[in-house]
C-alpha cells in the first residue's frame, strides 16, 4: 500500500456540529479525507447541502453521497411520521432510547464507510459519536465501536492482509462544550452546521428538540457565541 | 415481545442455491420468514426475479428488496467492469480473495438485515454463507459471523433490552453436495435458483465461472440431477 493510501481516512459527515468537528480533527491529524454522507429518507435533506458546504470549507479531498433506503424499514421519528419530541426537560434527555433512534443506523453507515475505506485503501474511519451526550442511542457507545472495529478487521481483504481499518471516534469522551471549543480552535464555521431534528424550510433550527437543546447548552457552556439561526429565538 | 415476533427471522435471499436452502431451513425450524434481497448495482438483475419466485415457492411471509448503491464504490467484478474469471481449475478456487469479492458486502447486507430485524422484532438473521466452499471471501468465515453477532447485540435496542438477535449460518460447515441434499429433502426447487456470476440474457448459466463450477460439482457429488440450464452444455 502506498504512503498516500495509508494516510487516507473516510469521515462520516452528516452536516451536524459533531461530524464537522471530526472532519476538522481528521484534517488536523494529516489525513487525506473522503467525506461520506447518506441520503436515507430523512426528512431534512437540508443536512446534505450543509454537509457539502462543510466538506468544501474544511478541504475534504472528496465528498461522496450514497442513497440508502432506511425509510423502507420505518421505526424512527427521523425517517417516519412519528412526531419529534420538543421541549423535553434537559435532565430527561439521557433517559432511555428516544423515538429519534434509527434502527441499526450507525451499523449501516459504518458498513458503507468500510466498503469505501477498502476500495480507497483508507486506514481509518472517523465517526462523530460521543458517549456523554449520546442521548440514549445504543450504537454510540465505546463498546459498540470496539465491536465494529473487530468486525471490520475480520470482514475485509485489508484486515485479512494485516493492514486493518481503525474506527476513530475522537469526540467519544468530550462534552458538547469541549467539542465546540476544539472545533472553534480548528476554524470550524458552526454557522454551516445543522443539528436540529426538525428545521423549517429555510433551514432554521426549531430550538426545542433534544439536539437543539444539547447544542444550545454546549455553546453556552463553552462561553462562545451560538451562530445557529433559530426559527423561534430562544428565551 | 410477543410469541409471534420472537419466532420471526430475517433471511438474506440472493436467488442462489445456498440462500434458497437457508430459507427452506428457516421455514422448517418454524420461523415466520422475512426474505430480504438487495438491488446493488449487480450485473445480473435476473437474481432478483429468481429471489421473488423462491420466496413465493417457499412461503416466505414477506419479501423485501432494498436498493443500495455498491457500484458507486466499484472494486469488484460483480459490480464493476472487471471480467468474471472463467474455467479456473477447480483446485484453484479456494486460493486467495477473488476479483468477484464485493467490498464489505456481507457487512452491508447484515446491517440492513439487522435494521429490519429490529423493526420487525425478529430474533434471528439467517445467512447462507459456508466455510468449505467459501471461495476466499473474508466475510464468509465463522469468526466473522461471531463478530457480527457480538456487534448486533451492542448495536440495537433489542440487544440493550436483553433479547438479542442471533446470526444463523446453517450451511457454514456443509459441502455444496450436503447443501443440495438437505434442500432437496425440504423440497427446494433448484431449477428456480441462479448461482452463475455471468448468466446470459435468458438467465442461462455460463457453466465456467467459479460459482457454476462449485454448483455442478455439488450436484454430481450429491448424486442428484442438476436442473440448471447452461448456455453451453457442460462436457
Amino acid at each position: 500500500m502506498s504512503e498516500t493510501a495509508q494516510k487516507s481516512a473516510v469521515v462520516l459527515l452528516s452536516g451536524g456540529l459533531d461530524s464537522a468537528t471530526v472532519l476538522a480533527l481528521a484534517r488536523a491529524d494529516g489525513y487525506r479525507t473522503i467525506a461520506l454522507s447518506f441520503r436515507y429518507g430523512q426528512r431534512h435533506q437540508l443536512e446534505l447541502e450543509r454537509a457539502r458546504l462543510i466538506a468544501q470549507a474544511l478541504n475534504a479531498a472528496e465528498h461522496r453521497i450514497v442513497d440508502i433506503d432506511l425509510a423502507a424499514f420505518g421505526g424512527s421519528a427521523l425517517t417516519a411520521d412519528i412526531p419529534v419530541p420538543k421541549g423535553r426537560p434537559a435532565d430527561a434527555l439521557a433517559e432511555g432510547i428516544p423515538v429519534t433512534y434509527v434502527p441499526a443506523r450507525n451499523t449501516i453507515f459504518l458498513s458503507f464507510a468500510l466498503a469505501l475505506a477498502e476500495v480507497a485503501g483508507a486506514g481509518a474511519i472517523f465517526i462523530g459519536v460521543n458517549a456523554l451526550d449520546y442521548s440514549g442511542y445504543p450504537d454510540c457507545r465505546p463498546e459498540y465501536l470496539s465491536a465494529f472495529e473487530a468486525l471490520a478487521n475480520l470482514a475485509t481483504k485489508a484486515g485479512v492482509e494485516g493492514h486493518g481499518v481503525a474506527i476513530k471516534a475522537p469526540l467519544i469522551d468530550l462534552t458538547k462544550a469541549e467539542i465546540i471549543r476544539r472545533g472553534t480552535e480548528l476554524g470550524v464555521d458552526y454557522g454551516l452546521t445543522l443539528s436540529c431534528y426538525d428545521p423549517d424550510e429555510a433551514g432554521r433550527a426549531c430550538g426545542g428538540c433534544d439536539s437543539c437543546q444539547l447544542r444550545r447548552r454546549g455553546f453556552a457552556e463553552a462561553g462562545l457565541p451560538d451562530p445557529t439561526v433559530y426559527a423561534v429565538e430562544p428565551v
